[in-house]
């Protein structure tokens, strides 16, 4: 893995034009200037999982939370669950997914006591590396029962704000906690309040309170706080009773009393999951409405619990869960420091973002503007690119359903590429929901070209990857909109496939035909490589036109990451599906033989005014592989590597 | 005059998108790719002039046949003349205009009899500090008639072109003469050619021969070079005969010999100068044509005697005259080497390119693709922009007819401005062919305006800058297009002017309505500024789209750059109108006022989808000053300095 030192002196740019603002200002900047303008906010509270699996499927609740336009979310810290560590379910691994594969705005907690100042730094300096820009500074619970002072160690989050501010200056933004109702363990209500000024004067930049279950104890906690000179950001924790037991020993960790009125209502109906959780949607929704009309409360932070249902519907009801969130590029952005430059990307990766962020994690720079064929760094190995936010929220049983107990020839597998695109299910009858390479159902602008991706997929023009023609669309167009107001959009039709070596020697042809229009690149895994690009120059394939600024050109086919692009995309063949299926039989050979044999093909219609003229190149292809030349005989296909097909025999066609 | 350091890390790129190969390949690249493809091509050479005058008559000479599309041109060599030095007339500065300025390849002749070695580098130093990336290496002849061999001098053309090797490499392309008929100095033909393959051994790249008058004459003497294996480029060295005198001069210098066919044509109407040329021009076709069709020769080499009419008349009717160029951008690219990536330039300088490239000279590194203001590295003084090639190539009486003897009010200014845009005589009968900000008359797509235009400067919005809206014409459209073919361009409206402080407080008010649909800038000379401009970001307002290929913005409005821009914008007032006038004529201060009193204003209209609505402004400021709210009283102009107006009483409203 190499960072690409050529390209840093490159593409370093000081600027990037787009939201500038959203994408480089600080959480405690962002928080005021929300707070400001008036506008509403939310923020999630998540805790790490405690599987592996748990941790896949919780990175893909921060993508369906994350669309939902929270300020931030923060990750909970648990001494005894190793949370500094690398494994994939520790509160770090969380955070910096989080931050880096799904561009959210993180907060990290981070708890201090027993711990050794050498320790603590160590976290900071790791989190620091990750890209996470914010800790929640917490004393944490005492391991055991005989904590007591220590000289000169953490005792109070206090001591973990002033280490944070005295070992890194001001680079994180700093949370703490704060208790509408004292902490347990301090001596009044009064002295707690104490402690929290402390810890504000420590250097810490806003306050999340513990739940709480009647607004006018949040209220007060604020006036109280105002009182005594506290004057940073107060967000309310807010906690949507779920259900019977998870509030129990909610209440019994955080030594809190549920009024009388809500417990009234609940034991009746303890055993009855659903009632339970509607009545906490309806009491929650009561309780932020009087909060937020109280004009005291910019934002409200929501203790998740981990789950998704009550929180969307109360934020729903709310009117703060944003249904079509603006997009600022067309791409979903990292929020990794040294990535808020970022403003162009190969769209190869357009299905598998996380692995584009993944293989150019160690990226000093990134390229902003222009793309510079001859400066691009070197992309990272796929070796391991199955870190866990990359891997299938699939089962290999589910996998199975979906794309075949028993392959018995190309046929077979053109059938599942068919059922995905129409997102019906296959002969056997599961949907199929994903595929290899895009592992979510289509994007709504590809649905746009449902009926032209299903036919030319029928005859083996397995297709993974396209774009329609955008002649100037208002940047906030639903579907395919993106960047600021006031804007227009643009694309270049695109189209990516895999196909046999038959058609592409077909295709050569008819493409001919369509010079200098479409631009192609047409390569096999072996990496033989045929291309029509100038000079290897990068092709922009969407772009934005913006009061005010500069064009902006996300997205790119860029010959160079098209052949790094080529080698995951043909392993996908392999990993994800070949190996599903016992070593010798028939159905990995088919997989097999697609790999070795086919081409991987994309177009760009340059001709973006005009309609998308893709399709009647693929036509154009059927039509003369169905009525070929009479009076010349059948050529060899020009790019066929000369090996012998394995399963020939075994794949009837 | 500093280069900006800043910026030389921000901003350096290792490729440009638009014409990569045209504008970085060398002179003998350019040279094989139009000779392989076949199509003919053409040369001119030219000789430094005697005065100041002549130079700046030149550099327009080199705009215009620059125009019709020479693969280079060349500057001859004479000792006598202070060649090297940098004077405006030397052969150096005049090489160096033609490249830096006029975006000419240019080769630069060099003599090196009677030369030390010091003397030599020198010279090849400087050239290639000032961009000039060829030399034509000669022997020139001996001053005096004295001349011998001296020891380890340089004898021969031979040596220096061992000498440019041996000092500088590969930088240089190095061109010799060739003689069809032997030079006259060489014992024998045979022996000549002999030489001739001794220089280009010892690296020439290509040939330019002597004149000659016989197209047999130099194809006998390609097969003679081939024939003892000089494999490169030979060009034949075209000389149109335009007149008795220049003919027996060059003849008598070259020691030729005029064919009797032609003198007998001449002789008899040797005092008749057109009849003469008109013959010339005849005989150089027919010549041409032989040569061309011979198929030994790609490209035509022309002794212009720094005249334009003979050549011009043969090119255009041998068909290599490029009437309607393709621009390869919007602006005329210089051919600096270090400029080659240059792609982006304010628009502020469009009517005065060269002194935007005078006062960029020293960057380091030119922004591509994106101007990012935050880095722009600082421009050149304005004390020396009178260099010969930013001169009026009006003379002041001219200026005096054109501009006004005597202006009696800020009325009669805006005559001359109307005068301009029309072209049409002003009340004294004077065509008026430039403005202190425009020494062109008005670009072809300006004439699209014309009307609006007219209307607007006859009520005190004095235009100096402005482009129509474009959404998408063809790159090929001869009015808009630039860039490669099978693209798209595009503009977005702009319109800069100088205008009273009284419009300037109307106009801010109708500009509310116009938000964010309308970027504006708006400075007076003390540099009060407002501005809507998002961040001090850069608006593209011109920009392509191209097969394969990503966006190109050549012209952007950039807040920063215009602060520069606005210094040499209300100095043009001053220096070169004011100063036409006595020190304390009524006519000078009435320009005096408007310098100090009036604002510069730029307008863009970010809706290039949309009709242009910045005459709406326009309209809508002159609507609200003719009716002004009758309730509120008159407001003190918003901007308006609170200083006197020394000529309010004497400039008549």
């Amino acid at each position: 893995i190499n960072s690409g030192g050529e390209s840093s002196k490159e593409s370093s740019r000081s600027s990037t034009p787009v939201l500038a603002a959203d994408r480089t200002e600080r959480l405690r900047d962002k928080m005021r200037r929300r707070t400001e303008s008036g506008d509403h906010w939310f923020s999630l509270e998540f805790f790490p999982p405690r599987t592996a699996s748990g941790a896949v499927n919780l990175v893909s609740r921060f993508d369906r939370m994350g669309s939902g336009g929270p300020l931030f979310i923060d990750i909970t810290w648990h001494p005894a669950g190793d949370p500094g560590s690398d494994k994939e379910t520790s509160s770090m691994m969380i955070a910096s997914t989080a931050v880096n594969y799904c561009g959210l705005e993180s907060i990290l907690h981070l708890t201090c006591c027993n711990q050794t100042k050498e320790k603590i730094t160590g976290y900071l300096s790791k989190a620091k590396h990750l890209g996470l820009k914010n800790i929640m500074a917490l004393r944490g619970d005492p391991v055991g029962a005989d904590w007591e002072e220590e000289e000169g160690g953490f005792n109070y989050a206090t001591d973990l704000v002033k280490h944070i501010r005295c070992e890194f200056d001001d680079y994180f933004d700093i949370c703490v906690a704060g208790y509408p109702t004292g902490h347990p363990e301090a001596d009044s209500y009064d002295e707690d309040l104490r402690h929290l000024k402390e810890k504000v004067d420590a250097g810490a930049d806003f306050i999340i309170t513990q739940l709480f279950f009647r607004a006018d104890t949040f209220l007060k906690f604020v006036r109280d706080c105002r009182a005594i000179g506290i004057t940073c950001p107060i967000l309310p924790g807010i906690f949507p009773i779920q259900g019977y037991q998870s509030l129990r020993q909610l209440v019994k960790l955080s030594k809190l009393e549920v009024p009388e009125e809500i417990m009234r209502v609940i034991e009746p109906i303890k055993d009855n999951d659903a009632a339970i959780r509607n009545y906490g949607i309806e009491q929650t929704v009561g309780m932020c409405r009087v909060l937020l009309e109280s004009g005291n409360v910019p934002g409200l932070h929501f203790y998740t619990l981990n789950r998704e249902v009550a929180t969307m519907e109360v934020l729903r009801q709310l009117g703060l869960w944003i249904e079509d969130p603006r997009r600022p590029l067309p791409w979903a952005v990292s929020a990794h420091p040294k990535r808020k430059v970022e403003d162009v990307r190969p769209i190869f990766w357009a299905s598998r973002p996380k692995s584009y962020i993944y293989r150019t994690q160690d990226w000093d720079d990134f390229p902003n503007g222009r793309w510079g064929n001859s400066s691009s760094p070197a992309f990272g190995e796929l070796n391991d690119y199955y870190l866990f936010y990359l891997k299938s929220k699939s089962s290999k049983d589910a996998l199975l359903k979906m794309w075949g107990e028993e392959l018995t020839s190309e046929q077979s597998v053109y059938e599942v590429f068919t059922s995905y695109i129409k997102a019906q299910p296959n002969c056997a009858g599961h949907k199929v929901m994903c595929l290899p390479w895009n592992d979510e159902p289509l994007a709504p602008e590809t649905n746009l070209m449902m009926d032209e991706l299903d036919k030319v997929n029928r005859r083996g023009v397995l297709t993974i990857n396209s774009q329609p023609t955008i002649n100037g669309k208002p940047s906030d167009d639903p579907i395919v909109g993106w960047g600021p107001p006031g804007g227009y959009v643009f694309q270049k039709a695109y189209l990516e496939f895999f196909t046999s070596s038959e058609n592409v020697t077909v295709l050569l042809k008819v493409l001919k035909k369509y010079e200098p229009r479409v631009n192609y690149h047409i390569v096999n895994v072996h990496g033989q490589n045929t291309t029509n690009a100038h000079d290897m120059q990068p092709n922009a394939v969407t772009w934005g036109i913006f009061p005010g600024r500069e064009i902006v050109q996300p997205t790119v086919v860029d010959p160079v990451s098209f052949m790094y692009w080529k080698d995951e995309a043909f392993a996908l063949w392999i990993e994800q599906w070949a190996e599903l299926y016992d070593d010798e039989s028939p159905s990995r050979m088919i997989i097999k033989y697609i790999h070795d044999n086919y081409f991987l093909v994309n177009l760009v219609d340059n001709d973006f005014p005009l309609d998308n003229c893709l399709w009647q190149v693929i036509d154009d292809m059927f039509e003369l592989l169905d009525n070929p030349p009479e009076e010349q005989p059948t050529e060899q296909p020009v790019e066929q590597p000369a090996e012998e097909s394995p399963v020939e025999d075994q794949s009837p066609k």
